[in-house]
């Protein structure tokens, strides 16, 4: 049982750690979403603090129409910019995580960003229902 | 006049915009954080979609104990790691932006998190303030 957030779009896959990250790019790539910052936080927190810690990636994904479009809106965007999927293991399973744009971009409240984080926010969650299906082998 | 925001720290700074990026990437390494992303959000607006824009950076900073410490207290916190600083020009202009994280930390509702974003964000505005004072001459 995948525990829900608040923020972002969570589920398990059949898939490795490495399979899974590689059909993320893909899936986000079909939904026009480049991949334009990887931070491998084993490997970050191994180097910094020498802990162990599970299989663990932020892909910064980024559509450049949206993100111009926000930027014209609200120039400061950049701040929450871009949109983090997470892929990681967890007690021998893996993990997908989009983050919720429209969590993030709420508390700036202006409508315009609204509208266009809902539709970023759908692309996203196309990429977990995606996940989701094939998991379930539908 | 500097326009604030709800959800970050912001402030002119009487550098250029290498000089400025500079400095920060100096003042945050002073305060525990290394720069582990860069988006040249110019260059990249540019090769993708051919626009031109200002010079504007995102950088992407990162206290590793206390990321561990928030990863430890919630699994899923990466969606919204790291902590952005922006780096831009506006007419003419050099800004420095940072991410309040007490905002982005603030819909999770954990009570621990919020003191580690308190902590965190405090190291965030004491970048901001030390390059106020220096643009004030103080």
């Amino acid at each position: 049982m995948v525990k829900n957030i608040n923020y972002g779009y969570k589920t398990e896959v059949n898939l490795s750690y490495s399979d899974a990250i590689n059909k993320v790019k893909e899936l986000l790539k079909k939904d026009g979403f480049g991949i334009i910052t990887e931070i491998d936080v084993k490997n970050t927190l191994k180097n910094k603090l020498n802990v162990d810690y599970d299989n663990y990636i932020i892909l910064g994904a980024c559509n450049p129409s949206f993100a111009f479009k926000a930027l014209k809106i609200e120039r400061d965007i950049g701040l929450i910019l871009p949109c983090n999927v997470l892929v990681y293991e967890e007690q021998g399973k893996t993990f997908v995580v989009t983050i919720k744009p429209t969590f993030s971009i709420g508390l700036i409240n202006k409508e315009k960003l609204k509208y266009l984080a809902e539709d970023v926010e759908n692309k996203l969650k196309n990429v977990i229902d995606t996940l989701k299906e094939e998991k379930n082998g539908i």
